[in-house]
């Protein structure tokens, strides 16, 4: 369980593939790939995009060992010539991708490989994969955040994740989305993110009596004595105890129980009762925690309700996004170089929302005077927008649907991470990504933030790159 | 993102649970823990227990360096002494468990670790991760493999796996559940579980014509050719092109066009039309593989509307288990040490379904003189069924509904895996787990094999074990 080499960690028909490039010496052809997604986790407004940093390592250490190539040879089918290229392995690609943090919209590409086909399809599927998970999470988590309107969130999910990376890049991705800590301990040593936890069942049980586990809890933690009431009886036991161990321990060493938490039955009911006996004690600055199966959806509803909840353990619903499991990220080729030029792709649908957007592209996202985002405008890649004159922003699917706009500013959201294979990205680091997202959802506006029926925000294609998609499918169609 | 060491993958309260523990000096107190799960995922009639062979990698190599535990010591909470516990840490639980691929029931203890309390706590997090996450995906594999009728199933999903592990571990774990393959080639070159995979639209999109790229494929695996035929249009394109390159590229060989792939449209439409263009053709051996967001629903509803498909690649709702994402094994404490004396320990709960089974325990699983399994009867870990006598079954909860069984066998699922600490488990190897679940599925009935409305596999209590429960309960009452 230590050490692990990735490099094959691949879907087979990626190394199918680029044997099949290789033998026909197409394998140096240029390529533009795109990956973006179709639409957005539980209907929501935005999405999270997270994983780059995952993905640049993955990229900066791919390469293939001689046992890997042996394995490969053993299959049968594929030429010397293609595993001697395996053996020389070099990622040589430009890579161009959005900031981690950064909202996300259906059809706009995050994240885009330029490079030989053969390097491109040989990354697609831990490209795709790293950052479908991680802005999965980020995704949800971001969401559960918004539903305690300012309320802390903890990420407590290790122990129902799918694997160990989904605990550990889990806990990453929810921590850019907004969470305040993680119980994995893990991720903490890796990545600062602050490990959090009180105490099981199991510690209240294994003690005589309830009052001597707390004592014993408290003796130990005095300055951050949190105490789950729930073993026995919440109203009658739990809490009666959790009071008398102020009285009884804490007081005696000038310290405050920090708090209680709530772990079954009612939420609303012994949140309110809960508050009303530790006030009554004199124990207002006690602050409450609760968990058991929660997620943005009941979050929202025991607020609404009255709650007296200061902040939430959040766990298998956020670590495994059980309202909707899947992030649907791609990864489909938009150009290709043919006779010396980098020729534009489409891929054509029956179902028009699978019909590609063609090209080298870049994303805008245009902000108003007040930096509130109006809209992204996805360009051809060397595009320029003038922000000194007004910019005419179009429907791309009713295109007499237009506004014109003025006082903007346009900011181009992909930036270069690697070029011909160098990295020349320099990565934030975790706490800096966590306040760009914090930053970037503030300009966004509270109807595209709301949980349901938000507003679509407008994606919108610039003119040039829709003619040239309405010339891909005129030509398509002759 | 190569070499790692999870010792520190856990809550971290578990390790303000040990400090506690180790504080009070009561943390040598034997403690008998069980892993057990309320509720099958999807209301199915079975789940597949899956992730041994990685809980043995894990307690068999659970240490902590020097850099971890100086990580620990900043913390400013843990004693000196828990942190030197910590440094000389050796595991010497003993610990129990079903073979991998054997069915499981709600509230039956399908793991069991009995030791020094404070050892227990330290590894909950990690037995419980590892175990949820494999039999969540063995069993929705189980069960997408049962829709299918005797149609291969392939594993498809990597790229929208939650996390690294989530593809390695999800591979393993549907390979369990009966799956033929993976499509992710690290989980070959790790397990020996069949990579498989063919080609993707982005082949097809950069060669000038549809027939280029098969004729490329076709020339480059002529014994093992399957063509993506939806790029362009499946009925008036990519089937007619498969059946060129039959002719064209095949014929010349001697070979066989091995199959097509659907990945878009109606497949139950797309399938028969295909299957009736193949066998027009004389390709009556050529297999329809289809792909795209299935699911055990989708499948039993496609077959059963004659859809005709030899082969599903299901991916991101196989890997995810997106229709019930969470498995909620749990970790109890079910006895302690008391005077010297292994003390059942029992939680009560106003929700009766929370009530915990008091007591360290033995499952027994009950076959009829068929080999079909009756129920599964919860015993205390030393009571012994003496099969030649006629044995009482009856339910816990209405213990008047009882019947009398005779001709039967009782076989123990709980084997010794630790003793002491020491791994007295010889671990079978992958093939021999997925053969030995094949088998224990065939020994269920097929009610409750059902996708809708199962029958509820009976589990029971031995009557030693009823009475203990009711002797704690009325104990508590008191």
């Amino acid at each position: 369980m230590g050490e692990r080499k990735l490099n094959l960690l691949m879907d087979f028909y990626e190394l199918t593939m680029a044997n099949g490039y290789f033998k026909d010496d197409k394998h140096r052809q240029i390529a533009v790939f795109d990956v973006f997604f179709r639409s957005i986790p539980d209907q929501g407004g935005y999405a999270i995009f997270a994983g780059l940093e995952q993905v640049i390592d993955y990229l900066s250490n791919l390469s293939f060992s001689d046992d890997e190539i042996a394995f490969l040879k053993k299959k049968g089918i594929f030429t010397d010539g293609f595993l001697k290229y395996l053996k020389t392995f070099a990622f040589s690609c430009d890579v161009y991708a959005m900031t981690e943090g950064t909202p996300i919209f259906p059809m706009e590409p995050i994240l885009i490989v330029k490079g030989p086909i053969i390097e491109c399809q040989l990354v697609e599927t831990m490209i795709l994969l790293t950052i479908n998970h991680q802005s999965l999470i980020a995704t949800k988590a971001a969401r559960i955040v918004h539903a305690a309107q300012g309320r802390a969130i903890l990420e407590f999910g290790a122990r129902r994740a799918h694997g160990y990376d989904a605990s550990i890049f889990g806990a990453r991705a929810a921590y850019i989305g907004g969470v305040i800590g993680s119980s994995n301990t893990y991720a903490d040593y890796l990545y600062g993110i602050p490990a959090l936890g009180t105490m099981a069942h199991s510690y209240v049980q294994s003690y005589e009596t309830e009052y001597d586990a707390f004592k014993s809890y408290a003796l130990a933690y005095p300055d951050n004595t949190v105490l789950l009431v729930d073993t026995y009886n919440t109203l009658k036991e739990g809490i009666p105890n959790a009071i008398r161990i102020q009285k009884e321990v804490l007081d005696p060493l000038g310290c405050t129980l920090r708090g209680i938490r709530l772990d079954s039955g009612d939420l609303t009911y012994l949140s309110k009762a809960a508050r009303k006996m530790l006030d009554d004690a004199g124990l207002t600055k006690t602050k409450i925690t609760v968990s058991n199966s929660l997620d943005e959806f009941l979050i929202k509803e025991l607020l609404h309700q009255g709650a007296m909840i200061d902040s939430f353990g959040v766990g298998e619903r956020l670590v495994t996004a059980r309202s909707e499991a899947v992030f649907g990220g791609v990864f489909k080729l938009v150009a290709a170089e043919e006779k010396g030029a980098i020729t534009p792709k489409i891929k054509i649908s029956e179902n028009v929302q699978k019909t590609t957007i063609p090209g080298f592209k870049q994303v805008y996202r245009m902000y108003d005077n007040n930096c509130m985002a109006i809209a992204d405008v996805i360009t051809l890649h060397d595009e320029v927008i003038d922000e000194t004159k007004p910019y005419r922003l179009f429907d791309p699917d009713f295109p007499w649907k237009s506004k014109v706009i003025e006082d903007y500013q346009a900011r181009p959201l992909l930036e270069p991470i690697f070029k011909a294979g160098r990295l020349v990205y320099q990565k934030p680091d975790l706490n800096t990504i966590r306040d760009y997202a914090k930053k970037q959802m503030a300009q966004l506006w509270d109807e595209v933030l709301r949980l349901e029926r938000p507003h679509q925000y407008y994606v919108d294609l610039s003119k040039p790159l829709w003619d040239l998609k309405q010339t891909l499918i005129n030509q398509y169609r002759k």
